[in-house]
């Protein structure tokens, strides 16, 4: 036992010289070759391993998020890559780095609307609550509408019918559904809940706290960005991106020629 | 079609407004529920969806590096996060950037001469050919020996028996030891192959390329660097940790009482 | 001129095969030789060199931020070089990302007010229109106040002085002091303008974009985390504090004997 | 004094209730207001204060550094900043991370063979086994040609003539510029030593370990990338690179019209 440094402590994960224990399952015996990678996730978020139909819900949770093609955070990796190439694990870094508030927030703000509501009140009271202030601030509702994918959002759909399939259906669906239905009368328009307000809802239903529901879009970006960095070491973007880019940026000076 | 940047492509995912595909899959009908989190990692590292045994063996690859305690990475994510308690995402970044050469340099250096050997030839000559250049240089070869661990890492071994109960023996482990066995007889001591040998070794056999094979690390990394965000929110370290290193740091200082 | 992409410009910088342009200066003619770095973060944050007075006032501001020993940024540093000894800029950023808004924020925070209020009207009246909010929603305002400089901050006074001696006294500095005196009253205590605060409404005085003063803190403390990854590699402190965090948090469980 | 943690300090920065004390000096009466933020870089990478002629040179190499328009650690900047908008220092920190060695390798390779060299020997056979090894190789040598700037690069000259213009000729220029003229008689080109060879040897001139050179890079590029977050705020590219990127890798998919 240590005498050296008092007062913190750490329940996820401890060693001796032969054995690792994480959230009191022994790694050899308990977790390598039993669990999948999702279930560790699962386990990082919640203390817990997930049951079975928990499992497969949250590793759909994650499968959605994983890859999204050439997005902001894809091309930062590339180009961070082409200047780092000795460092993977940096070029993933900076892809992950864009994954603020544009991207993972409204997961974040679903899962915190869900969660402080509730649930064992009246939904549509509950809904109300939510949807006036955004309503009132004219501020769009995270999760919650769709440019294209209306009345109803085809990725969220498939979210929900894999909860209802593995048993897990609660009120933080009919909620969240109840919040669109009621943001679309009070704007005069169709609002689906869309793939990010899912997440958040379902999040909620797994007992993911919202303060860490951004990490379930953290843990599958970083899973997709090495496919993008080990594309970029086959077949390089970034040159070409970084040379148009220049250009295009620098094209209205005389100087320029 | 795009007339305006020419000579850039992507193979890993196109999307139109109805639907998303990923290297030839359809997001919402083929992954999504349908595979793990761990088989997205493959997909990324290989172009291809896992079969049974290669998902059993990538996944427990991965879940042996998810989580090891309060190494160098997850402190570092914990001291982001108290400064930016808002970026979560910031947080496991700044625990992604630790992963280099010296924890997971290893992977990526065994998984290098395991792929640029003849695994078609002798492995008792292909593995002189990987020893005696260390041996000469008197350097550690990566993936082989341990502090504790000897004669057998049981970490290594217990991944070593998933390849093999999944049917996914090949070259790439015997090589391994013979690796090992020619090091310790060549230095006079008992050298076994250690887990992020095995892991390298394995990927081989999985066909993933040994220049993306440290992100099977960062992969299972920033999973578990999410658990230690969380963990930090609901039991902060930080503070603990800054005081108590500032004080050690500058308690020789006279001026400082 | 591209006709590749169109839409974008910067007005930073451009280059042609004899001359780098920076904000209109040349950089070999203008600037290498001619000014400081400091000069150049001054550039880069409002578009023009600054005269003699702004560069001493901004100088000053920077170096107040560059070093404050272990802070928790600097151990994310040092730990992330432990792990990725070749990536002196990965440590660097590591440390960066802890720059939010616990450090930070609070510049940011201090700039926004006096940058939001009307500094050509009544000062007693724009402070308290400052205060209000925070003194009715119980939070601390940015820049304000101190546990142990009161009533006064000899740094926030030494930049006040400096801004004085370079003949560039405003309307921020009453301001923001009126602001500390009001928001003392109310609560019945001294708190004096901190050096956030000063250096929040400098900033202003010096027409800085609130939405880029945090930058200052940024551009400081990178110049300070270098020194801290040199002195690690002469004298390592990152293996020692690995060693007693994770005996400390671990040492409670029982299997860590 | 702390009995907590031994064995780890800090020469850097200490601090008292009442003084912030770095590498010696007390931090507001001897640095804010009397030194530039330059010299502090100086002395972090040093241990000392610079003099005059030190620190006109210092800041040159910097300035040199900060500013290059359009590259792709600056456009990853700006991407990032798109998807995380309030964490600033998230969008540096990427930029900085695609400092490695593509772009600041060769300020580091150059002070490593300039700082290994015997100063006080024969400069001629001193570049000669320089040269050879790389020669031999068919490697490029750091800081040596430039495929446009030839014979001379006029930065890299503008930099050797502030060094003597200062008083600090010494005998690392003249080795460099051996080892330029070495490597183009034994290639038949002329090749001149480049403004990345003129900052590593200025450097080693200075007494900055080559182990830390590439933080000048770093040090710079942090003040330039702040300027890109800023521009980002008031004038995006960051949303139509996303576009013509993505649009561009997948356009040949035949799925997408």
């Amino acid at each position: 036992m240590s005498d050296h440094i008092s007062g913190i402590r750490s329940e996820i994960s401890w060693s001796t010289s032969s054995q690792i224990t994480i959230f009191g399952h022994d790694l050899v015996d308990d977790l390598v070759g039993k669990v999948g990678l999702g279930d560790m996730g699962f386990l990082e978020l919640t203390g817990r391993l997930p049951g079975p139909g928990e499992s497969a819900m949250f590793n759909a949770l994650t499968v959605s998020l994983v890859e999204h093609g050439m997005t902001p955070s894809a091309i930062a990796t590339r180009l961070t890559h082409y200047g780092a190439p000795d460092s993977l694990q940096s070029a993933v870094a900076a892809g992950l780095l864009g994954l603020g508030s544009t991207f993972v927030g409204s997961i974040e703000g679903a899962a915190r609307y869900v969660q402080e509501a509730d649930l064992g009140g009246d939904l549509e009271a509950e809904a109300a609550k939510i949807v006036e202030p955004f309503v009132a601030a004219r501020k769009l509702i995270p999760g919650i509408g769709h440019p294209i994918h209306k009345p109803l959002d085809p990725r969220a759909e498939r979210l929900f019918t894999i909860l209802d399939e593995n048993g897990l259906s609660g009120p933080q669906v009919p909620l969240i559904r109840e919040v669109a239905r009621q943001a679309g009368e009070a704007l005069g328009k169709e609002l689906p809940v869309n793939v990010t307000g899912a997440i958040g809802a379902i999040a909620s239903r797994l007992g993911i706290d919202w303060r860490a529901a951004r990490g379930i879009g953290v843990m599958a970006r970083a899973v997709g960005l090495v496919g993008h960095v080990l594309e970029e070491i086959t077949n390089p973007t970034a040159p070409t991106i970084w040379r148009e880019v220049e250009e295009a940026a620098s094209s209205h000076h005389s100087g320029h020629a």
